[in-house]
């Protein structure tokens, strides 16, 4: 094989074959076949596209790429999960010790945030001592030990995709669904899923706008892993404003402790609740005689009776986490000003941009430009109204915290701009759009 | 100016600014930008085209990327010519001489041959001696002297064409028009020329396989001419069957001669006349009172009252080149061995198949698959018969001049399957299709 023959043949729109796309991605990987050959390829698939076959062996060989975890001998049908990134969105930390507490042992493997997207890893660092990195042995046996993981991947985890990512991202080539489908897919193939719940979300804050796009990449990926022999659950998410109220690492952490307390704001609820739902019925496999709404009351009840909570602190101390800061959360870091932005009249609001408010909290050092710079725990905003409530002029909208006062004059700015208030009644958002599933589920 | 940002306006299908193309062409011509940023741009320009006014703006930036020759000191206004290249082109040869012997001076840089493309300065180092490799000054001199130059490009010209030209040719970015035109053109525009006489060639030997697209290139060239303040004439002209008799280096040079003598075959004979008289009417600038009739009969004088000869005597002699091999080119390097192919079948010759035989060439040693390659000068085919002859069996076809058996034997099998013979008459092809020419000329 030729790289220039490939690379033309995607150029020309033709379909590839799953030994070209395997020749392709491994030479890249072992560094046989440069850049500037693997960005024009990018850029052919970007324009030409790719079939359902190609993206799945795209997504197989980048899988393949490096080590699997498998997760058989302490898991017997494991399930993940993954979202695709939005503004507050802190529901891991809440669905996955729930999920465990049902009794359904969970290994996940999250990211940190870039841009306006806030990540799992960076809001369970402003725990103290919390050990995002481990190996696969403590892996294993902390599921083994405790049912429940939660920490970054494995450096040698799919690290094809790892590469190509870099690339895509100089190169003009992210936006593309079968790249990015195929992105997250091959992580999730690696790192030992038998059943994957996506939360593809969409909205201003999101990188998908609009809701066909959405369900077009849920469909990508629902494919991807239905054809890989995983059960698939994709549910499409609102993200025009913020999930819950807080948005920040500690603040996060925070409400997420509130809601499985048994508390905190209703649309981050409602949306774990689903969630954790469907990972527990891919879970016990027993699930047609074990409907849905069943384990959404399991849920439910898990979130009221401390169960859930009880294994978010085990977690925290598995992996070396001041518990004192789960038992009282005012011991997560603070910031050390504070400051309020009201409503200035009276009406609807229409809008609470997230795009807005994810950059203001970026602006207050909550979240990264670049991968290497570092994050504040301590900073972020909480978003006191959502889309359809009413609210009076002088009515907190929205209250920030910060460790810098230029910073915080900045994310102001950003922030009075964020809502929109109507004289008319508004709607509120609703939490889902859609859910597409494989066939077998 | 952000790389991504202009590759992803290009990708998008928007028209780049001329201050983004500079930037841009600028920026990877030193070094600021990488190969792989450079490629998915190559790879959007391919699929998503690009305006005259961007190709133009392209073009000019390559040709100020390094040095200009300024040949205004020795020619008031310079006329260039370019072929794209085929097979058995040893045009620039005869057309060069002629034109000076006309009384237009001429300052040609020319350039290797590539796959079955033969090229000039390989031609003209079959001449023992024959210095290719110019200054600036010694150009500049020996116009003044002499009235004619035919080298190789100068380092320093156009760079950014190089660097993205090797890009291309790895990346399956090499088949765009605009890329193609501006290439050309960037170099053209450096080099000078104030009138260019454009050599278009279409067919199975050709890059470009169909009249319409040779016509569409031929006009981005003659636009991009035309918008740099260039006199434009493009010729589009047939490369299905070889040009001329002979094929491979020694061979051609000794062809050339003929025509120089007032003899060869007519084909080469009526393609050198229409393309010198267009140079020495370009050049003249009084072409309003001198119709091309009469340029193309002073040229058809030239070649048989020996000035022609003279010049190319004179241009040889001084670049150090042997004239002794032009006053008898049977010291011309000779091959060891040489075998004939014969016509099987009385018939008409409806086919001599240009790509085969620059390929049983290549084949024989006289070109080259890589740039580094070299070649044998003194190997090659004679053709024998082109379109529209009628045939008997036993006609010899071809005259194959080979120095090994083994590429005697490889170039015999590909020669047998370049004729085609049908039992009706067959038209000749002809020599040019259409003339495409700038509004002032």
């Amino acid at each position: 094989m030729r790289v220039t023959d490939i690379i033309e043949k995607k150029r020309d729109g033709a379909e590839l074959t799953t030994e070209e796309i395997r020749w392709f991605i491994q030479g890249y990987t072992k560094g046989e076949i440069p850049d500037y050959q693997a960005a024009a390829w990018l850029m052919a698939v970007y324009l030409r596209g790719m079939s359902r076959r190609e993206t799945l062996d795209l997504t197989i060989t980048m899988a393949e790429s490096g080590e699997q975890l498998d997760l058989s001998p302490v898991i017997d049908y494991a399930v993940d999960k993954h979202s695709t990134g939005g503004v507050g969105d802190k529901v891991t930390l809440i669905v996955l010790p729930v999920v465990a507490a049902a009794g359904v042992p969970v290994a996940k493997m999250s990211g940190r945030g870039l841009g306006f997207s806030g990540g799992t890893l960076d809001k369970l660092e402003a725990i103290a001592g919390y050990r995002v990195q481990l190996t696969d042995d403590e892996i294993l046996q902390q599921v083994r030990d405790h049912g429940i993981v939660l920490c970054g991947q494995t450096k040698s985890l799919a690290p094809a995709d790892g590469l190509l990512y870099a690339l895509r991202d100089v190169t003009g080539t992210v936006p593309s669904l079968p790249l990015i489908a195929s992105s997250i897919m091959s992580k999730k193939l690696a790192s030992g899923a038998k059943a994957v719940v996506l939360d593809v979300k969409v909205g201003i804050g999101a990188f998908m706008k609009y809701v066909d796009e959405a369900r077009d990449l849920a469909q990508i990926m629902v494919d991807i892993g239905a054809g890989a022999g995983r059960e698939m659950v994709a549910l499409i998410s609102d993200m025009n404003q913020p999930l819950g109220e807080a948005v920040g690492n500690a603040l996060e952490v925070k409400e997420a402790i509130e809601v499985l307390r048994g508390g905190g704001p209703a649309d981050l609820r409602e949306h774990c609740i689903a969630l954790a739902a469907h990972m527990i019925r891919l879970g016990r496999r027993d699930r047609s005689k074990y409907a849905l709404a069943e384990a959404m009351s399991e849920v439910s009840d898990l979130l009221t009776n401390g169960k859930g909570l009880a294994k978010f602190r085990e977690l925290v101390q598995a992996q070396g986490g001041d518990v004192a800061m789960v038992d009282d959360p005012s011991r997560l870091p603070q910031a050390a000003l504070h400051e309020e932005i009201r409503v200035d009249h009276v009406g609807h609001v229409a809008q609470v941009s997230a795009l807005l408010v994810g950059q203001a909290v970026v602006e207050l050092g909550a979240g990264r430009a670049k991968k290497s710079d570092p994050v504040d725990p301590a900073v972020g905003v909480i978003v006191h109204h959502k889309v359809g409530d009413h609210v009076q002029a002088g009515d907190m909208m929205f209250t920030i915290y910060a460790n810098d006062a230029g910073k915080l004059a900045r994310a102001k700015t950003l922030l009075q701009q964020a809502p929109v208030y109507q004289d008319r009644e508004q709607p509120p958002l609703p939490a889902f759009y859609d859910t597409i599933t494989s066939a077998v589920v």
